[in-house]
């Protein structure tokens, strides 16, 4: 499902971290060559690349990536080159500080990655932040909101903040495949009967939404579409434009369907004037070695146009030809 | 600080193994022998003997134990023998299943233990109840309430459950000593604030006790104390036997001063006609290899008595003598 396009002989990291450091060297940056190597190697690849650089040359190589480059270039060349631990911590803290209602950032590093990795990320947040994500999440999302004079507009990033977000990251889920059928009946009904009334951030909705495992949350959304006729998600329209509800609508499609979200991410980022470079990096360098392929294919089949050819138009000159090498294209 | 005594020189693990085959098997059960054996093991060693024993007799050691002997001399052998990211799951199953807000269990494992060995027991639930430890918290803590007619008392459960035990046992703190004085010095004042204004269950007094590391909640108590002129968990005092207010201060407490939290478990378990074995049980399993000699220390110092001649007095046979040696009696 990965688009990575790895040659099939690698170079020793000994020559790859040769050729970056003269890339980085002399006159000018040779941004092609930097692409070429690091746009074409997998996680540990990229890990042992920085280590020999380090050891090699005494400088860290996103330092040295840094100095040389910049703007969005930059961007999808450092978030591509950390370990995926890292840049979902690099991500997560980003979105923690400047969050607003509509950023999707903690939902979609909650919701996509699995228990392990997710937790891989809390690790990797402590050792680069000194303090742990959820405090974080805790203190600035429900803080930021504190301020405003509104006071149902603040008890309702309370709802997201504290109630929400928080338990969502913080989860650690299990994730076998073994379901409990009568338990999906009974949340289903659950579900139902607060969404029919509208309690929609009732605490029974958050607890079953951010501690079951995702093979009992399946079940438990199909069950519902059997038993009441459509999908979670359409009684969660009520209405369209609150961010709440946007947000668990969000939730559940990366639950149910990551690569049909992570399509509409995309086309957001490209569709009208100008463009989303930030979402567009951070789907990209987070899912060229998960399931790009994937969301290739949701995209062309819902534009009609191919993800490379939508890039290629949006987007110029080294950070378009960095994406299109993370799209796998030849 | 542990209380464990293991031998100067161990026998191999196939011997080990041996012997506590023989101590199951022909007439009669030889206690004496199993308590020789498994009560003076560290965990590494307990682990290796578990492993070799079902690989030798085709049957798991925890298995034939319960075959053998019952009771609380049973529990205590059985927890003991346990890993302690298992003990730890076990402990917070039952908690969770069969919780009353009287029930500290919780409290004392999400608290008292850091960071890496609370997930590590969260691994374990996985592993052995394929369920995640938050998900049954907030399914019973909150549900066990939900039946009952009083309102405000299903109310008041909804915070123990929802908003406090499952972030609690959710949290991956920082464990690092790095402190923020300026965050515990306006984190002090919105506690105090908070208390002050009876708003015991405010979000943002749950926010602080569920995600600050340690250390940082040790300088804001401190300050509070400083600033204030008592100690934080003086004020929480307000009404002594609200069950709420009494798991606000054991979580201080097991934050504070874990070896004074443990004293008055193991002094309230033996206190009065009657003893809490459970209580004592998990106590000395959960300590001896951690901090059983401060408790021990503090036991001393509260009642003027040694706390093996008190569990020596309020027990009795094969369960006071595994006790015993847990306690690091020669």
């Amino acid at each position: 499902m990965a688009t990575l396009k790895v040659p099939a002989t690698v170079p020793a990291v000994a020559e790859d971290c040769e050729q970056l450091r003269k890339a980085f060297q002399g006159w000018g940056t040779n941004e092609a060559l930097i692409i070429s190597i690091l746009g074409h190697r997998d996680a540990a690849q990229r890990r042992a690349i920085r280590r020999a650089y380090a050891d090699t040359y005494g400088e860290e190589l996103l330092r040295s990536i840094t100095d040389e480059i910049s703007g969005d270039f930059e961007r999808a060349v450092i978030l591509w080159t950390l370990d995926p631990a890292e840049r979902d911590a690099v991500l997560a803290n980003e979105a923690a500080r400047k969050w607003q209602p509509g950023n999707r950032v903690l939902v979609e590093i909650a919701c996509t990655r699995g228990s392990a990795q997710l937790f891989a990320a809390r690790q990797a947040y402590h050792e680069r932040f000194k303090r742990s994500l959820e405090e974080d999440i805790a203190a600035h999302v429900t803080g930021d909101f504190r301020k405003t004079s509104s006071r149902s507009l603040s008890a309702k990033m309370m709802t997201f903040g504290h109630n929400l977000l928080v338990p969502l990251v913080s989860a650690y889920r299990y994730d076998g495949p073994e379901v409990n059928t009568r338990l999906a009946h009974s949340e289903a009904k659950i579900l139902h009967e607060k969404i029919h009334h509208k309690a929609y951030s009732d605490d029974e909705i958050i607890r079953i939404l951010t501690t079951r495992s995702k093979a009992q949350l399946l079940a438990t959304f199909n069950y519902y579409n059997d038993t009441f006729g459509h999908p979670i998600n359409k009684d969660l329209k009520a209405d369209p434009k609150d961010e709440y509800l946007k947000t668990l609508r969000a939730i559940i499609r990366c639950f149910t369907c990551p690569e049909r979200y992570f399509e509409k991410v995309v086309r957001q980022a490209i569709a009208g004037l100008g463009t989303d470079e930030n979402s567009l990096t951070r789907v990209i360098t987070t899912r060229a070695e998960v399931d790009l392929k994937l969301i290739k294919e949701a995209y062309q089949k819902r534009n009609s146009v191919p993800l490379e050819r939508a890039v290629a138009g949006d987007t110029s000159g080294d950070y378009e030809s960095m994406l299109l090498a993370l799209l796998g294209q030849e």
